[in-house]
């Protein structure tokens, strides 16, 4: 099956070494064989080691892969992360995209166990966002969960949200929920994103499965969670930061979704290095 | 004719709808229509306006899209920098996914754009490398390009970069270049990448295009450059950041590339707001 | 955007028309135009009209169509569904691809309006399955809720449904219920398959969100019914035919899925004629 | 090479597993092998099963198949029919569509079956139409072989059927097939279809190569194969059902074809069971 | 619907064009426009019109072209073929791989027209085979058909050809034929492969619908032309000529074929100016 | 990885196969096995026998190939060049395609080699032009290198050459030299076309990398390679054969680029016999 991340693999291949990698071409033997290793250049946790291997198999699939650790184990500045042996040209040719993978999918991980570790002490769960890369979703949100996050939902097809918009064109937040109820997938949960206390008070009233407060003060989100005093899950939304996220946890909330974990975080540091 | 650019857009958009946007379908009306802005929440360099556009059009090509503002231009937060007219459901499942895309080239550009202006007095140019987000090398150059940066090859395919391996299978700087002088297609130059004196010194007798030093030290940096005296244009790379970049541009070095322009970037912050 | 009903479109035309309509390139001027109706040869409730439509425009977007008949209308022999105008080849070419699409559509529609119209006095809801035609899930999840039924989830992807295997690999219901309640995505409800009574104990125990009862007869339905006393919804499954819908929905069930909406259903009778 | 069957499997896999089998992801273990054996529930004639398991290889090319019967082999209820061993995950997570496929194509086969025995004491044989589901064309046409019918055209592309509106623009059937036999490739046959006594006349003075009775009463069908009188083939067409078609084979026609093979079978009732 | 002229319109534009037309991206200015005109630099018979158009329509659909001949008129050396307005990118883009497909199809149409100008007075059709360049079959073989030929079967779907080791694995030509007759698509005709006379004969015997003479000498055709006497249609092949090609026809037989047609016809010589 | 070469066998093998090899279908068994050797039936240099290879094993990857030549060495008439054994439904069914690659690549790299003999003695290069096959570049590059030709730039991506309209829209050579040389690629050579004297001087003193002579006479050329004096490189282009390559040479010129190495070029002979 050929599958979402195949496809991104192989649009980053191809993007990359296009009609082929000249200089190897002219100055490698195609016969020629060669082992690498990958290299930690800093701390971090490890995420995305199936699809560096991936790219490689996808390029060349007699290349040989040995980790050395699993996606969520920490990696210190020195490790070895994993061996590779097969044809010289392809470890050449594979390198850069594999690595890119890597860096950023360990990057996204580095970065959610950071926010988590902030907030372990509390009955709060972490919550990706869509605000990930496009082509990358799948991955950035299995790197969320390596970090110690947990998933929203994966995109517009699997999970009721009813925002703004929704509500004015059903009139209404009680008239929006009881429509989604009569009209949702048998298995969806229905979720409403509120600005307001009337609004948290509708929903309530409406039965939402859960209750998002979006962009609410530190001050709005307490009250709203004692209000709705866990009658039903509440997530906490909007511009927060790794700064701001323990402040919330405190509040009582039950999730608290974060844009961050795949806007900001940046690539970690990895670098290949071929054998003699 | 079908790009890479239309490649990722397609993935992107099929990863957050997939069989379809259920809250919008159930809720919002085929037919109905509606209007949107989209808002910079910060101040930054506008880049991927037109990617963004592109997204909604290969949603629903009958949306109308008016810019105010150009790729290059610069934003101040609260600028509308454009407006969207057509249906409502294309509008709401288009969204994320076009604000992923302008957010983080946008990010790009403004990144590029500073570290261009601590060394606009040198004359040095700054160079993008192949450390690009998989999927997205052309429209990350092209970024890079709006904010003031220069191009390095797009791929393997486009430009021979000598490096240590080939080097060695080749036996030696000079032989390598030779070959790949013999081999290359006609319109390349053949960059070689150094890491002492010695490799320098060869690269220049053997006549390399570009003398690419490779995470040498400031010093060393000076040193090559004086020796090299401006016989044939010099790279430097590795490791370089936006705090380093304007000590090694004082060396008189050609060029500067930067792995960060491209790996440690965010996204900048801009929203949709539907109007009434 | 390339989605997958315009992926089911592309293969049915590639498959039908190969390298071309032989003879209608023989024999049919390539300017000629024409043009033709389709018609009813029996009563059936429309569903697939616009993929109907967009078989023909995928073909040749000159084609102009217009529709008599909305999705969801009760058709009668003899009617006169909609009208085509175009280059002669296309309407020979789309003819029967479109049709075929058509035909069977409608035929799912009309078989689900008729399991609806036998529980219509009961306060149950039919659902579809996941026994769809593989390439056609999307269309036919649509003819579905087009005859009046429900759509259960749409794949693996959209909610949780715990089976057997999984309460094994998990060591009861239990905890496989509150490992899936931890990891689920936000916005994804559990369901429960249950055989036994005491598997409906354990469900209602660990709180599934609905709880299946699975092949269980028409006694055992009403006892489960009974016990669970409307706790959480419940849903029959399991061989439900159109004579044993009626009885199920007696038994005060919340939801009936039948795999027979889109497996027993047969194409309904419609034809193109052209206009001289 | 990645024919059509492939492309129906990727879009049946796809549009069921999405981005991921979820309920499986979470609840069984990536490692977990498993068996499983598919059971028939009623009397059938096999078709399918080299789709079906090509299916489950397309997902994981690990998993192991053992078939106990051949396509074309009568199956009573209860019968084993194969035996999978592979990952749990994979298991289950293509249960459902490699089922989709065998269950519709044992159909096809066992009605094509049914149809071909009431006609067994005739010189005549069963046709296939182009009425089959769309994306299912070479599928469908070998199940209808399986059950014992033969081929019609596979599509526009492979031979030359000349109808009402062909012979029209051609300016009457001599013409038509005058201008057929120039333009023809060289392996096609020229069928004509006729409603009248007077079109099979002129149909057989220009010789075509087959003639088609479309919609004619029983008695037309008669007159029409005596008058003929085995110069030429002679098939009938339109409306044929599993009710009518013996008296049609009595008339001495050549050949039958039934869009009803592949439009009113039913998926046939198979499961598969997951051993311990 | 894509077919495969836009598939190998599609590989060509990106093959050429890549990531993007570089020299023009840095020097032509995105929105301006231009005139050119194509121009033939010698005689040719035309061919590959539309597809030359196509290639233009396909990378950017604003580009007005105006054909002053169609495909199959006699082109003189500075005549001009065609006018291109549009965005100048376009033009300088297209250009190459426009020119491309239109002087390869010229030349296939043009050679066509020669051979059958030298057989002109016999009652013998020139026939191409399957050694078409391989992507480009369907363009060849319309290519040939402007030039006067005629098809044989467009590929291995559509058509029976019985060769040496079909009739070996059958067990004569005359099981091979009552084989192929039983399982053929309806409307496919039967041709046989033979190299002796004894092999024509059991063709004969067979009913064959064409008999095809491989490979046999001017001597050993005329023999087999006459032994069969028009009571099948008799194709001779293998290693025909422009300059054997009027003797064989001369023998008396129904039809030539000539692998020559697409494989030794050259690219014609046109050119594009732009204007001022 | 699916590069450009597995896209064009794709194609090839689609279009000639269709839905099926029927006659192959019909008459052989399909558990059949059998072997074939392909055999030279004139002299010439061998190339593309790696694409040979690669379209059986896309097609049925458990076919045995060996090869008894490589590309690049001369082939007799009668040699044998590889052996293949595998399932003779494959065998048959990728004949025709596989033998169109290397038929046509063998050509041209043969007629390269024929040129290239004409100017060894001189020290000139013999380009390839962007006139290939459309969807045949990557190919055709190939054996044109195997020839012992060297290759111009790949595509409009890989190399800058400044024409005739990009002077005109810049302003002159100077200023059309000086912006590429800003916005090129690192790694971009810069190319000028000239026409004229004037342009040749403009083009020295603007330092092009390389100097283009377009259709000048044989006397032009002469006097233009003098007044460049080694400089810079110089290539001659326009309409160079066979016949006037060598008087070319003479003049001194560094590069000779020749059209119609790919467009002239005819397929050589070469069959495949089934063995017994």
């Amino acid at each position: 099956m050929i599958d979402k991340t195949d496809a991104i693999i192989e649009l980053a291949l191809q993007e990359d070494i296009g009609h082929q990698d000249v200089t190897t071409r002219i100055l490698i033997d195609n016969n020629e064989t060669g082992s690498s290793h990958i290299r930690a250049k800093e701390d971090f946790l490890l995420a995305g080691i199936e699809v560096f291997s991936r790219v490689f198999y996808r390029l060349k699939k007699e290349i040989k892969i040995t980790s050395f650790f699993d996606n969520g184990e920490e990696i210190k500045e020195g490790d070895i992360i994993a061996e590779l042996t097969g044809p010289l040209w392809a470890l050449l040719a594979g390198e850069r995209t594999a690595l890119n993978f890597l860096q950023r999918l360990a990057g996204i991980a580095t970065y959610t166990r950071q926010v988590v570790k902030k907030i372990e002490r509390y009955p709060v769960r972490i919550l990706d966002t869509r605000k990930t890369t496009p082509g990358w979703r799948i991955l950035e949100k299995e790197a969320v969960r390596i970090g110690g996050g947990y998933n929203h939902r994966w995109g517009l097809y699997d999970g009721i949200l009813i925002k703004d918009n929704h509500i004015k064109a059903a009139g209404g937040i009680a008239k929006a929920i009881e429509k989604a109820r009569l009209k949702a997938p048998l298995l969806s949960k229905i979720e409403v994103e509120t600005t307001s206390f009337e609004e948290v008070e509708a929903a309530l009233k409406a039965k939402a499965d859960i209750i998002m407060l979006d962009n609410m003060s530190l001050e709005h989100i307490k009250r709203a969670v004692e209000r709705i005093g866990k009658k039903v899950p509440v997530e906490a939304s909007g511009g927060i930061t790794l700064k701001t996220v323990e402040a919330i946890a405190k509040t009582g909330i039950d999730f608290i979704s974060m844009g961050e974990l795949t806007t900001v975080s940046r690539a970690v540091d990895i670098t290949m290095e071929l054998e003699n």
